[in-house]
């Protein structure tokens, strides 16, 4: 049963519900939301759901930290989705409440800075209290605590609200990236333009690490896309980094790189080979002269050559 | 008037005031708590108060991302002290209350993962909601809200409420930095054990702009501590760095890496020189041969002979 | 007196001798021949002669180690100018010899690698002895110990000999470079198509020092255009280098970079900043971003707002 | 027959032939002194010898570029064996012979700016003139062309001559590294102790070039012990570089910088793996943490894992 289990940050009415629909294998799961991130991947790692969609990163607020804490750490995951869905707020009221009337509003405490901008505009006045999530909030309107709520458009019906403005976004552009997480199994064959996640941990005497983990990247040409650094839990000072990087595991470059931060980071962690979101593969960046996989090919096959005296 | 006025981060009775208050200006200062790092920092901006403190790093959560992303954008300003502050939770009840008669638990969010496992422990069964911020948790305790917050001990008084139980964290060494932020001004003179912030823009079209801007500081010596991601806003993949290195900005090899960056990057925004919490000159690192002011000062001598051909 | 005399590698009518011909400035010089390169530099070390022009890189036999050693070590001397000569051989014989009465060749010991193939083409059977000089052998051919010498055309007049084969040259290119030395002086001012020659020596316990060098230029935008290792006379493994890196001492990127040497490497010394010969200020390389003076003078001022707090 | 066949650079009485009588098997070999470093090398391409010795770096006056540009161009040959030998010399002159009585010297052009100071002490009016070899100095001498000539003392037997003074060179440590050089074939085990020789070519237009192919090195933590240019023909500025690297092209970390040079360089050739002269394994220096082939195995155990979803 639980291989049709698909469980995500909840409640029902969130991004994150409306991201995982957009996944066509969602119509044929059991869609079930749960209270935190820890809980809908703890779902994963029991055995009890075969996937969780989870926020990782918002282009406003940064990375997800409680995604990335949880991925880095306990028992391993891995990535095989990701999910890109552009995030635009509704201002959600109860039917008949006219925008004159609105004098507490309530959200999740991350949309706040991203609609600060239009309150200041349009809301002047009106007070904003936290809730624990943007759906959460939609249902404390429901209950008349709250004049209004920010949430996503389609939280209205759920709820029985109206959408009083919707495309509500400070900053252009802005979007949260969500990733599908399972349990570690042999990632999807390379698509052409696939992204390779890992987190690493640095040996913290040594000033040079930073710089050596990049150049076990950069000297294979291989790109990275993110770099976030999270505290180890060891006190100030002490961090990991989750890397996201250009790629597929099974392409020579990527795993040539990764075998290399193997070998001088005291530990890494390998989140997942998987599609990136938006991306064709003739959209992919052109790699560098001498890091295709033909190139690793034919220089292996040199070095067997010479070693052969055959060179 | 706003020359001794100090913000921070409130309400009363939060880490940041018991921050606030090691510093030894901090008794001749009017200390008014803030209700978000926003708000204490505009205050500075607007002139309403000499300085605020804000936490800007956490050993179990990371960095404080609202005060890292005030930093970075808007009127600029600029960091002249920081402060450590080692984190326990003391859980408070009104006078009398037993663990066993706890069902309900408040707190700041951030301090939920800190305590969790405690919790786990000690209160299997008992509810968590969040609050503003721990002292308002600890206020709702005192209007009968929660049955117990996780708050700082020095929290109890101001409440009218009890330590039950003291020297709560999940972690070893948990602790939090705060910043003391005002108006830029000349940084204080070098201690021999100081610290320099700054935030870079990376040109985003080049793949190994994080690593060169990396050698700016590695080719001239200089360890950094810290270096957090931030998005810029303009979409996933578009990122900021908030740096921390070693050293003072009237040090040579400091000052040449930040021109340096200054040259190559589209944007950099200096946020201070000041002196390391915690570290003594003595306890500093020993500077890589070759990267001493006397050293610097010495080859610019030898430069100019040899342009003026006394080489 | 030696303000008028320039000292060359002799004898008269070898390439050193042509090329110096090529400077406007030596019609005006009492031009004076010597046995051997350092003899050449000693006159100018002694305030004998004001200059001396001696080979430094061949395009076929690589860098000229008499030359560079001389400049590496003993008395301090600067690099004021530089002369490029394509190399071409004329078979030189007396009048009437014909090739096929050519038994015995002579012409210096780096000319026969040039014309080695020419000779196994035309003179497969000739015996080949080298002489001090390519004029030295034209000077034995005249006088009855060699049926022909290798030397340049214009030799053919001083020795009474006629060019029987003239452009002889195995490889395309084939190009002398020489440089003009005299004692050390303000370098020339720049005019945008400079070189900057210096010798560096390496600290021999130190694995990445090679590399940290490199580092020294790159980071700062300052291209090589010549690495030439040479021994230091301590010992097998033991080198210093011959560096030539494109711009002026003048120019901020080239004195930052030389003053990171200077701090890293336990000796450098400066050989001086010298037109490039044959190119022109609009055919140099374009500068990488952020390596202008301007930049480095724009970046100057930024740090001294922010030391000022003006930032 | 040409299995028992040895070449070296003649004639006999040369430090080349007393540098191939310390190779044990030279006792069995039948020595055949040839009249240039081409030559020697030709009979070993055209199966005339098994193998060469030749000279290939002397630590007064460098690379042998002779030999350097044999191996980089032409039918591929690998390097076997080095031999270190330390370099002094004997003034040889017919017995009888009173320094005072000494007017004319000669020796072999290298010989010469290593005996330049003990001439200017002991014979400061002797005339100097090169001869082809060492040896071919000393039979000049005995045949009576000069009156004393500089080579090994072993070559006084030979020519029937007495050394009128031994242990002469200018430079402390002076010594020569001779090569013996065979057929491409599967290089011999490793030892432990080893060095591995290569030549590469660089892509002239790309002026980061230099610097990528060292950190193909040194990400990987190969050592390098010699580098040296040498032009490739092309005129000017176009040059391949000669490099010795630490370690054997069995061991990992070695290959797979050998397979990086592959593949970013236009063209690569493979020189051989040898035991280090004069070093035992545990006097190499230690390897650098990550790089040793257990931890290579260990690294790539891994990466089969984690993409079996066994990470």
């Amino acid at each position: 049963m639980s291989a049709t289990r698909y469980t995500y940050l909840g409640p029902e009415g969130t991004f994150t519900e409306a991201a995982l629909r957009t996944l066509p294998e969602a119509a044929t799961r059991e869609l079930v939301p749960m209270v935190s991130v820890p809980a809908a991947l703890d779902a994963v790692r029991n055995g009890e759901a075969a996937a969780a969609l989870v926020p990782i990163e918002n282009s406003v607020e940064g990375g997800v930290t409680a995604t990335l804490d949880e991925l880095a750490t306990g028992e391993p995951l891995m990535i095989y989705r990701e999910v890109l869905l552009p995030i635009a707020f509704a201002l959600l009221v109860r039917p008949g409440t006219k925008l004159s009337e609105v004098k507490t509003v309530t959200g999740h405490p991350v949309a706040q800075p991203q609609v600060r901008n239009w309150m200041s505009a349009h809301l002047p006045h009106a007070l904003w209290e936290s809730a624990a999530s943007n759906a959460d909030g939609a249902r404390l309107v429901q209950e008349g605590r709250y004049d209004a709520a920010f949430a996503g458009e389609f939280a209205a019906v759920t709820y029985g609200l109206e959408p009083l403005v919707t495309e509500i976004h400070d900053a252009e552009n802005a979007e949260t990236r969500f990733v599908l997480v399972g349990r570690p199994a042999r990632p999807a064959a390379p698509t052409g333009a696939d992204k390779t996640s890992v987190v690493i941990w640095l040996d913290d005497d040594h000033p040079g690490a930073l710089l050596e983990f990049l150049q076990e990247f950069s000297v294979r040409g291989v790109n990275l896309m993110l770099i976030q650094s999270r505290p180890t839990g060891a006190g100030i000072g002490n961090y990991c980094f989750c890397v996201d990087a250009e790629g597929h595991i099974s392409e020579r470059r990527v795993g040539e790189a990764l075998m290399g931060l193997k070998r001088i980071a005291p530990k890494v962690r390998f989140l997942g080979s998987y599609p990136r979101a938006g991306v064709t593969p003739d959209e992919v960046r052109a790699l560098r002269s001498g890091t295709t996989d033909a190139e690793f090919v034919s220089a292996a096959d040199w070095l067997t050559r010479v070693q052969d005296g055959r060179g």
